[in-house]
């Protein structure tokens, strides 16, 4: 049998720990083709580069492993790999990480890892975002690549259908305290935010985000409930944004519009 | 009664023609404030800025009304607002728009303007992004204006639900040709991409994106069909990006996972 195409992308860059971790497990699994950002690209979510050219280097980072670093976010990663270094081979599964810190519950939305992720199973491709819950660059991910292994492995079986997208997050245990493996739902949660305020050495003001995730979802089935109890989450994700409950509850009126008046420009407008 | 407060951004900056026709309409039904990129931000998608902090000033730009635009992607223009400006205020709307050129289908992944809105929404914030098929700079607003001005009272009713959120697409036409609004499903479609390849002045390989949007459903409740027949689309989205469907078909063995061996470092790893 034809070993599986991988590609391993991420976020956090092409030298993260976290990439390397994600490498060595899908070395035994199949021919890997890594194309990751060249510097961090952390909270970029589904931003692609349309306004600017891209760079894109062959680079020796991983020994035998053919390697490439871009200028792009995550997502420019993955059209890059499609288009110019794979020119149209089939992939057979795109990983994206291991990340450095969550992307469970709406961190989803903001992640690179996982958007980078998503861009390849919008394109048919069966695809997963792994994340650890340590942002640390030290983080250690030994305990994490057994787990990675058994999910990758899944999912490159031939009944797992095609484009549908994982988002794995791991918690920050040791090896023998990790419970297993929880397939579960998107928890509702936010993140409590505040800018920091501070001047720049110019005098100038400037404001800075920070922030704390807050759960406000107790039900036992979501990935937050998994982790905060020891198990991998895997949530089943999808591009597919429609609110399909509210679809059925809204209608506007079919009167046709007035185009007179009422919001012309405003007074004073230069 | 209290008139609605409304915050307006977008993210083809704060000076685009389509941000200014939002105002225009926006100002009949509440209290506006304004906050906005400084620069042109398309594509940005649920992009963040964490690594680097953010400027925020206050402009004059639409005369009477609040303005601030920032450094940061039109997600931080919502955070900004909210933390910054109106400082914990109570925002009864939030319109993102009106974009030049279309987020039907999987654009609004990529958006910018509708991931500002997704960002209001996820903190209980009634939203609205509004695109118009037209890339052009000096698009025509105008016929939009009424059509905009019917769903923004129809979201500030009370009976309308916090923190949902409509992607409102507007065909290119004449005012007289638009039939009428189509609340609808996000169509399933894809962009056929490729790289322009050149060489930079300094003879350095580059790679710019370009692409094709293919539409894949054929079906009349979509999006896409409701504009390719002369319809405004609305389409009711959300962020619980679960795949609930997905979620009862998958399932992990409960077997520990060995942590010896078939994962180590690989031979020869620096």
């Amino acid at each position: 049998m034809k070993r599986p195409l991988i590609l391993v992308t991420n976020d956090d860059g092409i030298v993260a720990p976290g990439i390397r971790a994600l490498v060595e497990v899908a070395v035994r699994l199949g021919e890997v083709v890594v194309v990751a950002p060249d510097s961090p690209q952390s909270a970029k979510g589904h931003a692609i580069t349309v306004r600017e050219p891209l760079r894109l280097r062959h680079v020796r980072v991983f020994p035998g492993i053919e390697a490439w670093e871009s200028s792009g976010t995550p997502v420019d990663c993955v059209k890059l790999a499609r288009h110019v270094v794979l020119k149209g081979r089939q992939i057979d599964l795109c990983v994206s990480g291991i990340n450095h810190g969550s992307n469970a519950s709406i961190n989803i939305i903001y992640s690179g890892t996982l958007s980078a992720a998503m861009e390849a199973s919008l394109e048919g491709i069966k695809s997963i975002g792994f994340s650890l819950l340590d942002h640390s660059f030290e983080a250690d991910f030994e305990p994490s690549k057994p787990w990675v292994r058994r999910i990758m492995e899944y999912v490159l079986r031939d009944d797992f259908p095609a484009g549908k997208l994982l988002n794995v997050n791991i918690p920050r245990l040791p090896a023998e305290q990790i419970r297993g493996i929880r397939v579960c739902r998107q928890a509702e949660a936010r993140w409590m935010e505040e800018f920091v305020e501070g001047r720049d050495p110019q005098n100038q003001p400037y404001y800075w985000l920070t922030g704390k995730f807050i759960n406000l979802d107790p039900k036992d089935d979501t990935d937050i409930w998994a982790l905060e109890n020891g198990y991998i989450s895997v949530v089943p994700s999808m591009h597919d944004l429609t609110d399909y409950l509210m679809l059925k509850q809204i209608s506007f009126d079919d009167e046709p519009v007035t185009h007179k008046d009422n919001h012309n420009r405003l007074a004073g407008w230069p």
